[in-house]
């Protein structure tokens, strides 16, 4: 059976998405079949101005409407706190636990098989945001790094940290710290793997 | 924090289809966000053009380029065999099995907790079809009813078979039909739930 040229092409297209395969594309686009012309058209438009609607904030890197983000510039936030993450959905994801620091977004993590190098990441302008922040205040910065826990994430905080060191902030003037790697909350310890329970015991903390 | 409007637009899209909810919705959009404007462009055109680009068959109600679909003019195709089923997808899976006559694509299922009725599906437009081709031709016509074996699926080929018949086509006239259902290829007697197991009893096959 000939499939429409208008279906395969958009069939193609909702393919190049993560996590989208072959049978979910397809599923997708006979679903949308049923939608209506406007909606459709929303969705497209959304599409396109995806990228034309936002822009990196300068400081923090993170995705936003304008130069400086709204993080950034709003003056209730604990200055003296960055917090590195890979992503922007990442930032999202801690902004609601209710964190009130700062942001320093990477965009990506050193992935060598995949090609990604520590140049490709915006990691020389935390070490420039620091230089400028060190300036402003005599308390000492805080940095945690929340990479994923994964072997990218975990290497990426290792070189971070490294790098914070080795542009010559010490320890008195930037605290380096790294989030806790142990059992998610209503976690098993008899399911839980051998790396996350020696990680968990090894991060205890005092009652 | 204030995520974008242009990115929160286009999560509520991507809520808006089946299967995906927020997380999975968020997790396409950032990732859009990498992707080169012109790969967005093209993804938006082939949205707002999937309509456009496709019609209803006037035979048999299936998705195609034309006003009569490539199977229904297909000359090779056998006439007197019609299958019907729920939705264009379910006859692209057929489509594949090698299956040589025709389809009869209702557009839905039967499904009153849903507010779909008898009325809402091309029911009368598969008798309509029937009339014409028992004039064509002397010999009987078959139709293979192939909705899914949900309760939706089973309770409108029941209510379709017995529309058939109403309408006064005599076993001789148009053979009945229903797909076999039975135990999935390379599937397990142990873990096949009852109904099944006993659909399967009952439509056992002579060796």
């Amino acid at each position: 059976m000939k499939i429409p040229r208008s279906i395969t092409k958009l069939i193609e297209s909702f393919q190049s998405l993560p996590g989208i395969g072959p049978k979910t594309a397809q599923r997708l686009t006979f679903h949308l079949l049923n939608f209506p012309q406007e909606h459709l058209d929303t969705f497209a438009q959304s599409l396109s101005s995806l990228k034309s609607g936002t822009m990196l904030c300068r400081e923090c890197k993170n995705v936003g409407e304008h130069d400086i983000c709204a993080i950034c510039t709003d003056p209730t936030r604990e200055k003296g706190q960055i917090i590195v993450v890979a992503s922007p959905m990442d930032a999202f994801a801690i902004e609601k636990t209710g964190f009130n620091g700062l942001y320093h977004v990477l965009h990506g993590v050193i992935d060598p098989l995949n090609n990604v190098g520590p140049e490709e990441l915006f990691l020389h302008e935390l070490i420039a945001r620091l230089h400028k922040l060190k300036g402003f205040s005599d308390e000492a910065l805080e940095v945690i790094i929340a990479t994923n826990t994964s072997m990218e994430g975990e290497s990426t905080a290792m070189y971070l940290a490294k790098l914070i060191r080795s542009s010559g902030f010490s320890p008195q003037e930037v605290k380096l710290s790294r989030i806790a790697r142990g059992l998610p909350v209503g976690g098993d310890i008899e399911y839980a793997d051998d790396i996350t329970l020696t990680r968990a015991i090894e991060g205890r903390i005092n009652f």
